[in-house]
């Protein structure tokens, strides 16, 4: 019986096999079937492998430290058929606009369980947040303490919050996903001053009521190091805000950015380590300072939802440069993945048919969009591919689709959702209509 | 009577000015009562700056060299308001996928003035392309050649084509939109010899007329030399493959690529330029080889529509860190404009009310997506802004639209079109219906 190789059963989603016919298949639908039944470029996500991550992760952080929850941040990938799961699975949820509050409402996401993000939500926002009940809005400048408490007041409610910081700690990830370092966009710094002013503007706010902090250090960190760093010192300070101004710490947040494996070479540490190293950092923070252990909540988005996508792509031309290099151009690209390009992202590629037949040659994989910066993976080894080929990128589960585009009026795909062998579209392929549909001609 | 500062005016559309309440007006229509109407982010087009651009261009290249004309590449900006524009300026038309094929035809856009470009067609797009008599079709592929003949045999045409021809030429700009080099998805390498097996295959092809050649170097470029230097390189195959198959090169197409300005400090030379570089070495390249003076295609795309375009957002919160930076968040950002992020893309920033008061601080603009690569504008020099102000960049009518994505469950801005102090809409703001639309839940 064929098998995934080692690195690839870490990467394709964890039902993932190799059938009969030598053809790859997850959650038991060969991926050329589903290519034929729903077209490509196809997303295919695996329901089992959702699954079995909010469990690693909830187990992970519940063995580490009891009293804890996972919020999955719905911006690496937000859809209702997703969020019932979610929701199935007990987790928590963040959203960061009103759109996203919308596919939360869509899949009836229990409000309690919502945390609404973001660093510059409006007055709109706020006040559809709001109405749905969410649990928690995280707030992130004084523009938003000032306008969620006026908007709160209008309608009556005290609303539960948290205070986002900044810890001004590196973790060496990419700089466009580097969010807690001081000179950034995002919360309140603990070092200028501003973060311990927002603590007692917000607790004097009469319509809030401060249940804790937040912080996050950016996406993805393969470190971990820098997570005890941070946790240390958003917790002295969580301890002085509390002589200061009666702080309550009911609740912490020390944010997500939890790495996943994209390539077979670089694979993250596993969760129960992250639980570790994050639950030894607030339980000692807390005995440190003197303070009660909080309620935890961490955000993974991103390692959800990564590996339970795989993206299906059939081969148009392919073109030979001798001596320089082998463009095998499929019928996606940047418009459905821009990470490459704007990540230098890399992806492990595979023909599903046949995934590691001989001979093989280094190829470029690189998409239809009319751009040099348009491509999926870089000189990477693959069985002698034809036009008609089908190839496949696992780990395409967490950006691709939330940051796709209509680039050169391009359709966005198809995604199904797969277990026990069926497959269920949850979102269908644009169509030229859709593409007009808000033109006014 | 106030005016735009004399850079801006060079940046700005060619009918914007500064009214008696010192607003921008842009088709006589003050920025403010446009951001009321139809709400933020909203993009404005100018009817004028695309009028005078597509006359610039025509006259600019028709005085260097008369048997000429444009073809403006829509991937710029795919929209049927548009589209009916260039149509009236008598332009020629590039499409690079069935969706914008779509938008042409929606515009009831002259098939025989389309051109069908791209890497990477699929048979139905050429099925599509060729339905429409879509006037010429760019090859770009050995697998191109043999697919668009069988589909033309099928169809019972013979469909008129351009070969793309790759010069091996740098033209020094993004490495992401650096198009005409050895090392690259696009076209038949020259270097190579691929170029010359394609003109002996396409010229064999019973369903196939080949008109001349294609290419193109990228974009945008600020560099005039260039454009001589593989205009000579292709002449001179051209000549080559006159000898060896017959090729006639009854039109030629040296791209576009057309650099615009985007800050005041780095502005291109003027279309006269690019056209008496062009046409001079059009001319004498026919000379030197032999070749009688074909008909000359240049494909602007960013240069018709960039500084038409004035994207405006609304500030929400204002983050201060001493010493380090200022953040003003906007409505808008890597949602609407990825360009920063992806190309490190500079703009101009504006406020549209009291554009030049002082005083001024140094601000980054950044938009509300939850990530730090989500900027308009670094460390530009603003007059001390609070909530609620309005903000503007010039130069954004090319890419920035196009490019857009519902990342963040964000609806894609509202668009308009202004001339003779009214406004109409030409796309309207995408709604949370539209978010939903294509989900099955």
């Amino acid at each position: 019986m064929p098998q995934l190789s080692e690195t690839d059963q870490e990467i394709f989603p964890v039902s993932a096999g190799i059938d009969d016919d030598g053809e790859i298949t997850i959650g038991g639908c060969a991926v050329s079937e589903l290519a034929d039944e729903f077209g490509t470029p196809l997303y295919i996500y695996d329901e089992d492998t959702i699954r079995h991550m909010c469990r690693l992760f909830t187990r992970g952080f519940k063995d580490a430290y009891e009293r804890s929850h996972i919020e999955y941040s719905s911006k690496a990938f937000a859809n209702p058929a997703l969020a019932k799961i979610i929701a199935d699975e007990g987790l928590h949820m963040d959203v960061v606009t009103g759109g996203e509050l919308v596919f939360a409402k869509a899949a009836n996401f229990p409000a309690e369980r919502l945390n609404f993000h973001g660093n510059n939500k409006d007055r709109e926002e706020l006040a559809e947040a709001i109405d749905y009940g969410t649990g928690r809005i995280t707030l992130d400048s004084f523009h938003e303490i000032g306008l969620l408490n006026e908007v709160a007041g209008e309608k009556g409610v005290r609303q539960k919050v948290l205070l986002r910081v900044s810890p001004s700690v590196d973790p060496h990830t990419h700089l466009l996903t580097t969010t807690g370092v001081l000179d950034s966009k995002f919360g309140f710094s603990i070092e200028t001053g501003a973060a311990a002013d927002a603590v007692e503007q917000a607790m004097a706010a009469p319509n809030l009521e401060v249940m804790g902090l937040h912080f996050h250090l950016g996406s993805p960190i393969f470190e971990l190091e820098p997570y005890s760093q941070a946790i240390d010192y958003v917790l002295k300070f969580a301890a002085e805000m509390r002589e200061a101004h009666a702080l309550p710490l009911t609740e912490f947040n020390p944010g997500g950015g939890f790495a996943v494996g994209y390539v077979g070479e670089e694979l993250p540490p596993p969760i129960s380590a992250y639980a570790e190293e994050i639950s030894v950092a607030v339980r000692s923070g807390c005995d440190r300072y003197g303070l009660e252990e909080p309620l935890l909540t961490v955000e993974p988005g991103r390692s959800i939802v990564a590996r339970a996508g795989v993206a299906v792509y059939q081969v148009g031309g392919i073109k030979r440069i001798p001596n320089v290099r082998v463009y095998v151009s499929v019928d996606g690209g940047m418009g459905d993945n821009i990470r490459p390009a704007l990540y230098s992202s890399e992806y492990t590629v595979r023909r599903p048919q046949q995934p590691y037949a001989s001979p093989t040659e280094k190829v470029t994989v690189v998409g239809k969009y009319c751009e040099s910066g348009d491509y999926i993976a870089k000189d990477v080894e693959l069985p002698v591919l034809k036009s008609g080929d089908l190839l496949c990128t696992p780990t395409s589960g967490a950006y691709s689709v939330p940051m796709a585009s209509n680039y050169n009026m391009t359709t966005r795909p198809a995604i199904v959702m797969v277990k026990d062998s069926t497959a269920r579209l949850i979102r269908r392929r644009e169509t030229y209509e859709d593409l007009l549909a808000t033109s006014l001609v």
